[in-house]
């Protein structure tokens, strides 16, 4: 246990590291917005057997992303959802519209918010904060199939 | 060791991997702003006995987040701030402020910059570059107490 | 396997993990813009004779970063520079400012895209999707050699 002024650690515990779970989640989105995943993860990690280790998400794809959210009030999600919009707008020049004006904002927007998220897991459970949600961002306006893999290190 | 025209990449070298070692970092914040956390994710590497691994950071709120960030020059870390205010506004018509004006742009905030971060360690140290340092960004105006897991997997 | 009206996932796989492969890979970019690395990448992971793990990625510096991107029609590309230009201009009142007008917003566009990735690797391949790329984004207007820290845990 260490502390100073600022900072305050625990003592550091070790396991041994043995193995490597891994699956595919696929997630039918309803289009733009937030799906919340927090419990198909969680689930992922039980069958898993993963007591210590960490789960790292990735999504396999360029216009969707991963974020981690408020859980609790859902115009946090709303109002992310205008944050975006407002960064990365349609009409704005782009040059890249094959797939129409929601093609390159949803580009850009998941440059901004990621493709991978890697999370802690403890005593079987993941490490997220009381009012902490797992979410996939669809950036598209059209409902869309995302594959997003769980991989998981640890024991 | 394979070079080409644009890319040099050195020999791969490989260790056995044999534990998870993780601990809570608790920080105090002193308002909107960044807190320089590389010296004690230092310690906590060195107190792991860690020699070659990854540790991952995992910020446990929704309205603080992790970044690297240049360590030389103070006004960075201003400019930042300024960046993010001027992304994430207060008083932009935003749904979600149960908490206050600063609340919701804190939310956009995280989500721009990113709740884990993973970085390799090498002989012992944190794979940072020489002008690197690793940060909490506090987004709520408030001091706030914010929890960090470290999780080290490596040998 | 597990299905639900939106979610559906593959049965988990194991297999033990046993080793730490790390290299560093040295880039030379052509000022700013996004250099493709996912080749390079891929090589490490061959060189690695890894099968199933995951390789995480760090780049050493505050004015570059990785992302995951289109890798079909450049276009994608020339639209994420203008984004980031748009996101973090040049000349708007920023204090930093030590080595030119880029620099600053080097450091702004580095921050909202980020420093590392991590990458889940199934049967020898990073789990890209088929649109994916992974790159590297110089936020300098000179070329510069950048060094990133390849770091795969697996098996």
């Amino acid at each position: 246990m260490t502390a100073s002024k600022y900072f305050f650690r625990t003592e550091a515990t070790s396991v041994a590291a043995t193995s490597v779970v891994s699956s595919l989640l696929t997630v039918e989105t309803s289009g733009a917005g937030f799906t919340d995943l927090t419990t198909e993860v969680a689930k992922f990690v039980a069958e898993a057997h993963a007591r210590e280790g960490a789960v790292t998400l990735f999504v396999r794809h360029t216009s969707a992303s991963l974020t981690i959210q408020e859980n609790a009030d859902p115009t946090v999600l709303v109002d992310l959802t205008t944050a975006l919009d407002r960064l990365a707008p349609e009409n704005a020049g782009w040059r890249h519209d094959t797939e129409g004006p929601d093609d390159m904002p949803a580009h850009i927007k998941t440059m901004l918010t990621g493709n991978s998220l890697t999370l802690p897991v403890a005593d079987g459970k993941i490490m997220l904060g009381t009012w902490q949600g797992l979410f996939i961002a669809e950036h598209r306006k059209a409902p869309h199939k995302r594959t997003i893999v769980a991989h998981l290190a640890g024991n």
